[in-house]
């Protein structure tokens, strides 16, 4: 067996591996050194390979489309600094729980650390950032090789799938010839055919005893349960269910995915942001304990709310076995599967009929997003008015992507519950303004909903290049570009008040007209002059397909104005609001 | 003293110590996080601040401005992904020995691997592609920490130049709250004002008994110098010196900068890449001995000659202590200034009289460039023929910066020596396809003579965010945007040969229109359809200031052909010249 033949027959048994695994998308960059995986991976009908020249772009697009299919996706990219461009995307992954299975070629070992063209040092590249390292062996050409192959693969997939979930990185160093030796019966494998190797995932679950403490203390009210980013599908019920029995309210970030759905909303709470803003309705709403659930919530108030409650017993319960715990509140850490728990939890107590803690929230939350709705009459183009009109305009049925800084924070506040059902996606692992693009883009490739991304000017221009693979793949995407000529979320920060480095250091305005990118990459693009405007553009464009850009221009200065005094009427009512439930007690 | 008056105290010293460490140039992307560092580098008067909104550009960015001003360049982020985003030019700073000093903000210890927002683990993060890593301590508010962070500085910069040069990671940790106390006193400090501590870097040299053993080895020639990569301003002269004692040709690789200049060129051969393509060339040209200095040179025929004489002594001088040997052909390796080196070994040497060896070199190579010169008939529109006319183009004071994979080798192939003051200027670390934009324009920002970029369509798509800094701070570049619709050298590859997946996986057409990119950052830009229209565009954009673009389209296939049949005939030609000197001898 000559060199690509004994090649060939190790990749293959790697890609079959793959497949067998569940990974059915690659996301491939061109290069040389990789060649041969590449052109394995191609031969294989079970795989979709998308291609993409960017590599930093490249691994956001994969972490898009593994966030919404929830499933692991790998990429391919060649030796040198190609692979140090997945970086960015390997590290939201690992901080996002996100699977991914990252695949490098590498030159041999006897083209390492001597000067080569082409080669970095590749051991390790991307340090603790990833779950799991392997050097890949060479291949010999035996089938002990091929069997080594399907197992690190198998292995790989189950360990990027295991909670917490993340990157693992497999690197492979290639000797030339770099063409494989393809044949039809590339990917047969006779001794086990369907798999080499099942991995069998247990679920972390709490005994009995630990089990009738929690329930006992979860009964000493009132309570709160704070649910952040979370994406398992079971979760909604389970929690909604616990909440019920237990009376307490769900304050519901926007990745929660509790505030989109047909369940029962009665006890979901999704003005939080606004209300706890007043140091009075932190008073109002003091509670017990604090039962949290998920990543952080993007939510500052909510936070402050939390640390100054560090009276109250704070339980965390984390299914991937983390430290979510960054105000240095929790009495609790739970290591279990937050369904389980929630399932368990439930089951062993009675419904409470202490209404009147809830009952609080509830009216509170009400009087609040009353108010805040007062922000749909503002005439002029306005970054919180586009999230209200948002939960009007997007279908039944659909993915909502929302950029770092401003969008998020717009989400949280101005975005209410509805029964639809909006999936809302975002890259809450290290909050960076990096990668959106891709990211959304990579979902709207996988997903059956009509996906719709809302983002700054600054955002968007850091992954400008992600738009390409919107028109090599004629991807479907609606982007509400929200413009306002810089870094708009530094005008709530305090060097906001020091105006003499202020527009250079942090206002970066960018003066681009992105006219000319949408039309490069054969994008629809309306700069939206008014909202009658908007929303003609909205129905325009709605069943047009392909990559549409609407943008919204802002003022920062305005956008920041705005923003204060909502908050301040809003603040002005909740005070009387609750000044009303205290004289009714 | 409270936390705001502490931190400035220890950040305003940290920030005059660059300064007085010989920092002139600081690439800043705008962060909240990195806020006070910023702003007390803002109140400096002896800083250049470059804001740079994507990360991945900025570094690159840096890296051009350390590359073409030879001193260490300083970029500073904010924490989370933006950090990773400096991956990519980190890499190719170290390997192509480029200081750079990076600085990165960091959350406090108490937020860091607790699920804080925009926390990541940056200990280490660019594991071991940076020469030091320090985690800086939280300031006191003491003179010590002062003292600290000033000799912390002092030494980073230091490190990062001291051979062989590279980039130093410095991780800052910071509390809230992030605006400094800015006053007029910031960056005084009363006990050593000129700077806290000098370091003296003593350079590399060999003893008399070494000496005498080298130079008794040179003389066994016949020999030839390979000058590899090399930016060393006393290196062209040294070893030109030494060459004519030894009567050795020097090939010479466009980055050695030995091929421009008013220098001597008679020991300059420039046209090996197509000589050593012939198997009869290389017979003809064995050498006894390789002398080799900088970094391996870009001509895979040059590597081959080299490769196929493993027979010769094979000495390795590298300033860096690097192993510079992918070829695994070294005899010596000679860890001494190769300037020094050159003159010490020259003083010990009587002029050789044995001129036949470089003699058959210079008849052939002058030849193979005779013929060669003949693309200057190509009608069409070709990448080899542009390098050709450049030489004639450029003004006598000009730098060069091209891109890798295609344009370095047309360089290589087609851009003989002249009397201009050509620097040229690549990436050649990693050879990677990112950041070419952005290191060029860092590059353009600082040198007084006009910068050229040659690159082809995916490079340019792939930093196509560096024309930003063009656009914002009216950078001057003429871009020759060589476009043949997707990845040009694949075709010079044997998956060229496998057309079944070949235009998917790596001819990677992007049909980008990139005027409008171009448009969007205020270039010029013309697509020039003709060599007329070529010269016509080059003369009236001549003198325009800012960023202009010439396009040049070309196709795939013809590239390749024109390249083969253009070898082809060259071969035949160097042939018939070998015959006719041995039938002189």
């Amino acid at each position: 067996m000559n060199h690509q033949q004994a090649l060939t027959k190790y990749l293959a048994a790697f890609v079959g591996e793959m497949v067998n695994s569940g990974i059915t998308e690659v996301v491939v960059s061109p290069g040389s050194r990789s060649t041969p995986i590449a052109m394995v991976m191609a031969e294989h009908p079970g795989l979709n390979l998308h291609v993409h020249v960017d590599e930093r772009s490249a691994a956001f697009f994969a972490l898009g489309i593994a966030k919404a299919a929830r499933k692991p996706v790998a990429i391919l990219c060649t030796s040198g600094t190609a692979a140090a461009n997945y970086y960015p995307a390997i590290i939201e992954a690992g901080i996002s729980r996100i699977p991914l299975m990252v695949l490098t070629a590498d030159r041999p070992h006897e083209l390492r650390d001597v000067g080569a063209p082409q080669a970095i040092d590749q051991i390790h590249l991307y340090g603790h950032n990833v779950k799991w390292f392997v050097e890949m062996s060479p291949p010999d050409g035996g089938d002990e090789m091929a069997r080594y192959a399907r197992t690190v693969c198998a292995r790989a997939a189950a360990t990027a799938m295991r909670q917490p979930a993340g990157p693992v990185h497999l690197n492979f160093p290639v000797r030339e010839p770099l063409i494989p030796a393809l044949e039809d019966s590339l990917f047969e494998f006779s001794e086990r055919k369907e798999r080499y190797v099942n991995i069998q995932q247990g679920e972390l679950s709490l005994d009995e005893s630990t089990l009738e403490a929690l329930a006992s203390a979860a009964g000493n009210g009132p309570g709160v349960i704070v649910c952040g980013p979370m994406e398992d599908e079971r979760f909604t019920e389970a929690v909604i269910h616990l909440a019920e029995k237990l009376q307490y309210p769900i304050l519901a970030d926007p990745l929660s995915q509790l505030r989109s759905g047909s369940h029962d909303k009665g006890m979901i709470i999704d003005a939080y942001d606004t209300i706890l803003r007043i140091p009075g309705a932190r008073k109002f709403l003091e509670p017990k304990l604090i039962l949290r659930f998920g990543a952080m919530p993007v939510s500052k108030a909510l936070s402050l709310f939390i640390k100054e409650n560090r009276q109250a017993r704070q339980i965390v319960v984390d299914g991937g076995s983390g430290w979510r715990d960054p105000l240095i509140s929790a009495t609790e850490m739970v290591y279990c599967d937050e369904s389980v728990f929630c399932q368990q939890l439930a089951s062993r107590l009675d419904k409470s009929n202490n209404y009147d803690y809830v009952g609080k929230w509830q009216t509170v939350n009400q009087r609040a997003k009353e108010q805040l709705a007062e922000i749909r009459d503002v005439p002029e183009l306005s970054e919180g008015k586009l999230f209200c009109l948002l939960a009007d305009l997007l279908p039944h049925q659909a993915a909502l992507f929302v950029g770092n800084s401003m969008p998020i924070r717009d989400l949280d506040t101005f975005f209410f519950h509805t029964e639809k059902q909006i999936r809302v996606l975002a890259n809450r692992g290290a909050n960076g303004i990096d990668g959106i693009v891709s990211t959304a883009l990579g979902s709207a490739a996988v997903m059956k909903e009509p996906l719709y991304l809302v983002l700054g000017d600054l955002t968007f221009f850091h992954d400008l290049n992600g738009l390409i693979a919107a028109k090599l793949y004629k991807l479907n995407i609606t982007i509400f570009l929200v413009n306002n000529n810089g870094g708009g979320i530094f005008s709530f920060l305090p060097q906001a008040e020091h105006p003499k480095h202020f527009e250079r250091l942090f206002g970066t305005p960018l003066d681009l007209d992105f006219s000319h990118a949408i039309e490069m990459y054969g994008g629809s693009y309306v700069p939206v002059t008014d909202w009658d405007h908007f929303h003609q553009a909205f129905a325009e464009l709605k069943d047009e397909p392909g990559l549409k850009v609407i943008e919204i221009s802002t003022e920062r200065d305005r956008n920041l104005s705005e923003h204060r005094n909502l908050w301040k009427s809003v603040s002005r009512e909740i005070v009387l609001t609750i000044e009303g439930l205290d004289n009714e007690a």
